[in-house]
């Protein structure tokens, strides 16, 4: 029931377009009418926690469930920064472009350094800090207090251990925090390849977030504070950001689920064997690809007449133009993506 | 499986302990696969709009639906007001007093006006207007830009029709936008006596919700705005808000729901039905209320040492001292509480 | 050539009608070629700096010069509270009332307790503080961070030493800092039998400022943070408020005026003296007083025809509707007040 | 008196180190006596504003004067955009960089476009509102609201009236408001072969100040608001701003004598005489210029070792690093600039 499609269509336009995962749904009608304290104080929460912070193999976190992205990056940002401080970004970053000013509105500046499909690049974050700090001026200017990045970023791709751990060194030498948001982290951890767990993410930042949103949860992005010093009265601080959900085991539940026999990982793979499986045979009928993604966004440059076509039959997304014949279309799969309907979507191309 | 409780305990703190009504848990299971799109632009949250304007009899009113009732305050709140504006509410109004400063976090006063069991006074209110314009020095104050009220109020009591208009008359002269927090409106329509009704309000607010998350609803708040007009690129401050909900469908389709077949209606007389069985029975028991409220939440004058034996087996909420040796406390029914508990509950009086 | 009266009537509206002391103009006049660091930076400042710290007995103090009162005040208050955070003051302190609502644009709150004479009762203050951090519901609601008194008050009043001493104790009992808004500090400090002295402020307060608008300078106040990890980054932060004067010698070299011979003292005692001298001989003329003020604000009740007559002749302040036929005035001595004009003044009642 | 160099140094760092013009300082004690009512009610504003007026043969504008450069940017740019808006402006543009995020503090982004020796491209600009509002995902993104650009910029470049023209038409085509901040402006308008006029600025722009904190003023910003109904509230905005002087009439004074007998035309061409000047010899000495600017700020590469050289005859500003073994530096020249001055710094190249 897509607004502007209708059901012949095959939807691969995001990763947020199902409900979630059945063994949520079926345990929240199990707790239906059982009465629960709100706002996060119940017994779901805690054993989410719990779960949570083994896998990160971080015993003394702080964890906190929010509702959604937007809310999570500029309530952390927020929180976190002090008033003289903006947060470093890639030019692409969620928070410098599609928040509607969401982090400005905080009063914060963010302040961008170069994209690189979707990364920022250690030495460019290194050169920035350096040349900050070394010029005598920086008191009229708006001091880094933070270094945002994304993993998988807007682009699909991911970061190295080497990487995450580079920047991360960076910081610590600038006492900056290093913020990592998750929305799609379940996609990151399940690629091919990748050398980035929970718990080497839980060792190189200083906040980040598990996107439940977009990784099998009705809503929801599990917020985990390595250093609990780092964001006192963060609940007040939650609550001041609207993004304090009343009936908080909501939260609970979903995030227990997905991390009881490893739910998370499993359905995040889904979705990478899915796309993986869509990007090879793409590959074989030579279609071309904006930038190498190992996790569930696929981007595709397609000629523009055929792309026309195509939008007969598949819902995507319009990424950006690459030329005047050209363009840059997204593809996604998600965690309730079947093989058959990637199949489906193959007989298009 | 509420905290610190066993389940032994009788839960009457709040409206907001139990899931959502089964109708909604069941629809959001039929549609789990469903692809929809995102942000509110599918055609559940239109066929919610819908029936919500036909109940309103509001046929060109602007409907959005937000997660949580701080978040849509303050994001309705700061989305009209202009900067020199500051919102005029209750001492004890919930934006004053209990949403951490989240009004103010976006650069505007709350101005107070005294409190009467909840509620505002209409010659108060126009005697601070007519003051406040009439004075030369206002250009060193902040101005009146909105009245804030919510129905039922934070006591549980109700505006009658006529206090209503004439609030929406002084706000009218003043040219000032007035506001209706209806987080438990579903209460306040279904209590006994009321010639308050959804298009009553929608003649004499410009903007108000209709609250999901205390009655009936997961979570969930639908913002009804009679003259669009009044709110300008309110998605995009949503968003900027983090209010935003990814799939917003899931509200489109608990609003759906609620609205279909009077179900919002049905499941708010239960609340009620229940709070007058309770309130009566009390009476009967000679327990003497702070003050008279018609909807869900009762509010008990209560002896210390009687309270902390009822403590033991029932759950209430600590609302203020009274004196040396009594206590306020409320209790609230809900949409899914039965007459069973109630019961249960007046055998502990 | 004030705006709406004559040259013919005499002004006792404010004191801040005039320019500056003269030893100002003819030290500016004599700087004005030389070649000057700019905000701040300047030997000027340095001297000034130096002066204050000795006046106040506080060597280590740190002392910023901002240009105006308002803005020194959001300035101090946003720099010093964190985001979950308000600041407490009086119903009638300025920032309450006549600041178009700074703080609130900075995102704080302004708490207010009850206003005596436009002083805070301690014994009120320690409720609140008591009462609020006993609640176990405080994480719902902005916290206080900060105590704002000024002294003189709005009213003219002035805190005793041990009135000063026990409200800093409380502070320290809730690790609060005391912020004293010293707006009009010349004129409480030569008010005849005060106790409290610049050390006994610097001692007492955590962060306050010597008023230089309404005592003797163009503009400027004198901000005086005695330990100065209160306020890092606070040259930031000061630009970020708008509040860095370019040429910020222009503020050093009127402090360091003010605090030469005891300038600062003695221009401060002449308003004193002549408020004191008008006080008496309206006492004598069965004048009412509103309240007692030991400095150069005196609020007089009059009957509204007399005041309709007096205003024909001379410049006073509407303060406030007293009963139906009074009207409560202010009359302002300042550091330029003349006894003739007092002598003048006094022909009309 | 300047704070790291001794009276023996030359100072051309930059147009803010002296005090004002003769004639201000004059005007000042005259009326240092006189009684003038605050916040700008006074009749020398009054008269200050009729003779802007008339200069900018813009008989209905508003104007209001506040106190200094950041202060002036942020409380338009705040007083002017919606809470959706951001403010579009060069890279390099003083908001964008050098006010501490000032602008991101009242809740606003700047959205920079490329810096083209310090001003905007109107091909650029058009090209961004174009895509902008082109784009069907504006509504997840902070929507351009105003344009800022600087007249003369930061590197004291000028735009053409023709420029100015397209830019403003760009503006008015996307119903987006046009401010120039003119701090330096008398230097704009004085340069030689300049077709941009104060009328032609009225005409083209929505909002623009003219500055005295450079041009002979101690202090001061003169803002014209073509057409008042751009700034509905202003005063009080000032107010919350921290920008309203209590004693306005130091603003106003000192207008009214820039604007009296064409003083502020007059000293400006000092400046640009002695640039201009100073510009002809240093060419004739092959020294390098950075870029070609007609006004008062010169932007000049120098080889490191020959500038280390010059430091300890002449204060200069550095700009910023040209390559390995250069630097640029700006020598600015002011009001006060005398040609002897000129002549002895020039004697160290």
């Amino acid at each position: 029931m897509s607004k502007k499609t209708n059901e012949e269509i095959l939807h691969f336009e995001s990763d947020y377009m199902e409900g979630a995962a059945p063994e949520i749904l079926k345990r929240l009608s199990e707790i239906n009418y059982e009465k629960t304290s709100g706002y996060g104080t119940d017994l779901y929460c805690e054993s989410a926690k719990a779960k949570i912070r083994k896998e990160c193999k971080c015993p003394k976190a702080d964890i906190h469930f929010l509702v959604g992205g937007t809310q999570t990056n500029s309530t952390i940002i927020a929180s976190i920064l002090r008033q003289w401080q903006g947060v470093i970004a890639s030019q692409t970053g969620h928070i410098a472009m599609h928040e509607a000013g969401a982090v400005e509105a905080t009063g914060h500046k963010v302040i961008t350094i170069p994209n690189h499909n979707g990364k920022i690049d250690s030495n460019e974050l290194e050169n920035y800090l350096e040349t900050f700090f070394a010029d005598g001026n920086q008191d009229h200017m708006v001091q880094p207090g933070m270094v945002y990045i994304s993993h998988p970023t807007e682009y699909g791709t991911l970061y190295t251990k080497k990487e995450l751990t580079t920047i991360h060194g960076i910081c610590k030498k600038y006492n900056i925090p290093l913020f990592l948001d998750g929305a799609r982290l379940g996609y990151g951890l399940a690629a091919t390849g990748t050398d980035v767990t929970l718990s080497v993410i839980a060792k190189n930042c200083d906040v980040f977030y598990i996107g439940g949103t977009k990784v099998g949860a009705l809503f929801g992005e599990a917020v985990v504070v390595p250093n609990k010093n780092l964001t006192p009265h963060f609940f007040t601080l939650i609550k001041q950001h609207g993004a304090l959900l009343a009936k908080g085991w909501l939260l609970g539940i979903q995030f227990d689920t997905l991390f009881t026999d490893n739910l998370y990982s499993k359905i995040s793979r889904n979705a990478i064997d899915n796309a993986m499986y869509l990007k090879q045979k793409l590959t074989e009928k030579n279609m071309r690809f904006y930038l190498d993604s190992p996790t569930n966004q696929q981007f595709i440059i397609m000629e523009n007449e055929a792309l026309k076509e195509l939008g007969k039959h598949v819902g995507y997304s319009f990424w950006e133009k690459f030329d005047k014949t050209h363009t840059v279309i997204r593809l996604s799969t998600s965690w309730a993506t079947t093989k058959a309907s990637v199949d489906k979507l193959l007989t298009y191309f």
